[in-house]
């Protein structure tokens, strides 16, 4: 067993998403998080590192000295996860990727989609993985999903509703101190996109790799319900995918009740799928004039793909971290095919990378754009 | 005990709807089922009603017929159910409220807005109700919502989401002789609306019904995926409200898995409230930063609009047809106030009428001319 | 179209169910309800029966002036509906039957199992329909789940699990003059069962009825958790069935957050059954090894035996009125015969009948027994 | 940070548990599986821990053999993780106290009762902690609800009715090399309990956890549906708790459609709770006669019980992994105690110990000598 040596930036104490990546890239110990620059104060980076087990020599102050020190080092890391405040993505990916560092990313890969087609750039220039952590293709339940839909099981896809909604931002929490209610409001710290970015890119996405769909049109209607708050909070999206299909995203983070409410529905002529994140190991599935039925991970009917990325038997739920690790630990495997010199085929490649993070923030200017000019089409 | 007499036209063997009408009639027992007009065929009207017992003699083979027979007898009927293919309520209702008789028209009331306004104008000056069957807005939970945001539970909507989803035209069944299909898809008959005038109107109504809020623009896209289907099956529409309000509404005929899937979603800055009509009896509540909670029909905290349509206790579920003759229940009893020489006041009226009607009739209309010109905003 | 002569004792003001047995025989047009002794006093009974249109002359004061008068009539009723309280189940039945009056009368059919015994003879001896309300009896996919198991499509049960929990006697309300509550914690009233009787004679006849299995044994630990109670609120009971099927039954009144939870499951070595009353119109199936399927009220796929009691398409919901019904219906159609001169072969009847009546009393009597003795099994 | 030296005995190639035990060990980063001997076999031994990284030198072939060489190493293992068939629980969790090494056994934990006592007096007499892996009893809704029952929410509790019911029996797969079948259906090595051990006592344990009620009798009926199967399939068992409390615990591995359905329902005079393994993050409440509320994992009002074991925010679901993880992360930090040279106070442990280990082999002695006796009351 090999394990894959792993930096962080971003992650410190306060955080939400740095432990969320920690444990995932724990819970099939295929990693060692090795080196961290996890706060942008010098002190608060070195007490946070030490209290997750980095050792102190590998604890940096900022990104660039770490980025310089790993990679003169015989065993620097050989990847970094980046998962910093949006607007940081990008000069912390391109100094690492220029290091010849790997790289996973968190969402949206970057501020606008010029910076994102240079990290892609920069990446295949210097034959390295960028992966992107659209972590809800993670699930069991969405590959087979998506393996169901590729067989034709579905027919024909006709329409793709997708909603992704959430309550917690519902008061404006953000002035009065909640930090991850702060910078996601704040277009310096986000960039353009409010709810959109936050949570819309991951039902735009997740809509995209479960029906192997182009989406090649969009129609916004974008609200701030919170007084004064400079951001979307609301979106109301159409969208149309290549071969005639069509679809809505709803994203809302003002919804009173929803935690973490992204399902997604599918109709083809030859049967429907719904999937809920907060019932993951479920997948609902009607074959058209047929009794509905419900498929379960750990099930042994299941697709290679699902029962890959399965640990555990049926009716013992996994869940959110164990899905996210599931990316963790498709990455490892990349990045062994790498660390032996070889370049893994692309095709093989199914967790997100460079590309689909360019579609996400093209996602959301075009959402931006279209809501400006009175939601006309915009294309993706 | 009163009871209303009561005259059909339309509702003969194969239909669907007028069972409906005459079984919500009958549950409260405040009507008598005197006369019909009940298939456009003499001969199959007449052994319609000797099945449901209407008497021989109050049989009639059409309703020009009917109409002016009853408004001759002394005991003729008071109020006509009309439950016929779309474009015939106009002509009916006008000839029965022009001969001094309410209607109860199904849904949508008419064709085009012109067709209901004068309905709404012949219906005023002859001093008749003209009730229209929204059926949902019947249920008790859906009286429920409606007064909780009336009495500012859930502070100022921001948010209506609506869907309405089904799948029994998922295939071309109307070319295979399928009755209720065939006239749905059917321009002659249906009007301009495909799912849009046969449930998206519902979802539209209920969502006005249960906010009160006014419907001021809509954006739709809509789609006819069956191949050679003339009017659409499934709709995408923003929709925006007064007061700043959002919403979308979605509704499929194609979407295998949903039988009669009308769910509504309304989120303010105080709460949040779910139904579905599947559930019928469950409102979902929940209030900003606290716990969801299940409200019930039949529960003793339920406000008087709701207990006031609830028949039997917690537990002992209600259904479609109570929720249909809740309606029948309160026009009974404005019924008795016509029939006393009094004119109900119109703000004790809760089923929906003549203006509803129109409401449902222009949103149809707005639906299809934004479709036709690339999904711009058209007023409501 | 014939409609059946139906009477009624009991369910005057303030009763619960007497009117769920009037909307039940009105749902589908199949009864005339013409006379009436709905109270025990006589003033109320005459201001009952006006309320629901019984015509004065054919309201009487008790039920002896009652059954002699109707049985003089030319066109007095052919059937009565009994919905006392239990205790006066026996008297009347006796009295009606012994006029050559049909039956319909409320569970549990009487006191204790020598009563029953004699009715059954009663009702043979005179060739009279004697019908108990079981009603859940009636549901649709209740009826589906019978005809899947009689098909095998189970395999050999094994295990019927069924649990029938309300919260309604939490608190000591019989104290505070609740009606219903009252007379149900009455021994006088209710006999030697509470909540065995009220509610787990309905599971115990359930679970006999889909199964087609006899019960043979029980063993039971009933409580009365509310101080003060003499009945039981909560009972506890292990049941064989023929063919070493093994069960338990749950019935409660003192379980916070149930309406009226009447849950059956039902395995074999085939496959599993889910049924549970508050969502009547699903049933969940599992074939072993396979995806569980939700089966619908009101889809093509049915048995006739269950869409014969559905009136309503897939996604409209139907409830308890429209499953009570459904014996009305069955019971209508059997009262024709008898007018007719014929006399009905039993084979042809599914719904409760004496017999039930019977075995419902001797649940109720052995569950009590086996208590009192420690929890021993108890032949049935 | 401190991390604990963990080895394990048992979970090599094709088992199950052992892999869940080292994911829950690895999700917080509180051990290090240092040493472990896996399987009986000495060559897949060495194997399995080459595959998961433990080093060759502490990969032993057998616990004799291990045990006697981490005793004398200097930073030997704190700890032991037995992950075996029941039947070598015991010898080996012996020989581990015995050389001053803390046991982390699963359930049950012995075979007898008489082996139960031994072990729970050796880790006592050599102040060492002695856990054992009833996980079930880690998921933070679970703590809630003790922490609720405790505070009184309830109030006096009445009925506990859990249910713990499988498929994956349902037919003899252990007849057909299904390694996790074979074991535990044979007497030698799972003991007199087959379903009533393997999960029965699951149930049993988290009725006693989470309401604190002491249990003192029960009556049991079990069953071996399964042709030619030695130990039982399926149990019902009535029982009786402290405090005049009753309830019911029906275990089940040939119920199809039901994965690994935990459920368990507590109701007192002030309110009822539900909780269901396979939806972990909900805790479903009903205070009497007020709305039924949804609790969940990660809002901001539970109790600091259950907040202390929620790793991420409401809606991104936590599973069974977490769970089972939340056990390994209290038994580090009592095992930090430990290290520092003091005695944990027991009152401060939650996870379960020695003592429940015992009360489940009890339990399982109970119900089979009940179901010997023809279901007579067995004090537990």
């Amino acid at each position: 067993m090999e394990r894959i040596r792993l930096g962080m930036v971003g992650g410190g104490e306060g955080a939400f998403i740095g432990e969320v990546h920690r444990m995932a890239s724990r819970l099939d110990d295929r990693y060692i998080l090795c080196a961290g620059a996890l706060c942008s104060n010098a002190k608060r980076s070195a007490s946070s590192a030490s209290k997750i087990g980095i050792p102190k020599e590998r604890s940096y102050s900022n990104y660039q000295e770490m980025v310089t020190a790993e990679a003169n080092l015989d065993e620097g890391i050989e990847v970094v996860a980046i998962v910093t405040p949006n607007h940081l993505h990008y000069p912390i990916a391109k100094e690492f990727l220029a290091s010849g560092i790997h790289v996973i990313c968190d969402k949206p890969m970057t501020i606008d989609a010029r910076e994102a087609r240079e990290l892609i750039d920069l990446a295949k220039a210097s034959n390295l993985m960028l992966a992107v952590t659209y972590n809800y293709s993670g699930y069991p339940m969405i590959r087979h999903a998506r393996k169901m839909i590729e067989l034709g099981e579905l027919g024909k896809i006709r329409v793709v509703h997708t909603e992704y909604t959430q309550d917690w931002l519902t008061n404006p929490i953000e002035n009065s101190g909640h930090k991850q209610a702060h910078w996601r409001v704040d277009p310096e710290k986000s960039g353009i996109g409010g709810c959109i970015g936050d949570i819309g890119s991951h039902a735009y996405h997740l809509s995209c790799f479960v029906t192997q769909l182009e989406a090649i049109a969009l129609c916004a209607d974008l609200s701030s319900f919170v007084e004064g708050r400079k951001l979307d909070d609301n979106a109301h999206i159409m969208i149309r995918y290549a071969g005639n299909a069509k679809g809505m995203i709803w994203s809302s983070q003002v919804a009173p009740g929803n935690g973490n409410n992204l399902k997604i529905q599918i109709y083809g002529d030859k049967g429907g799928l719904v999937w809920q994140q907060e019932q993951p190991n479920e997948l609902i599935f009607t074959p058209t004039n047929k009794a509905t039925r419900t498929l379960l991970r750990g099930s042994d009917s299941l697709s290679v793909n699902a029962s890959a990325l399965s640990r555990i038997p049926i009716g013992h739920p996994e869940g959110y971290i164990e899905g996210f690790a599931n990316l963790y630990r498709e990455i490892a495997d990349i990045l062994l095919i790498y660390r032996s010199g070889k370049t893994p085929i692309s095709e093989e490649i199914l967790f997100p990378t460079g590309q689909d993070g360019l579609d996400g923030v093209t996602f959301i200017e075009a959402a931006v754009k279209s809501n400006n000019k009175d939601s006309i089409w915009v294309n993706l």
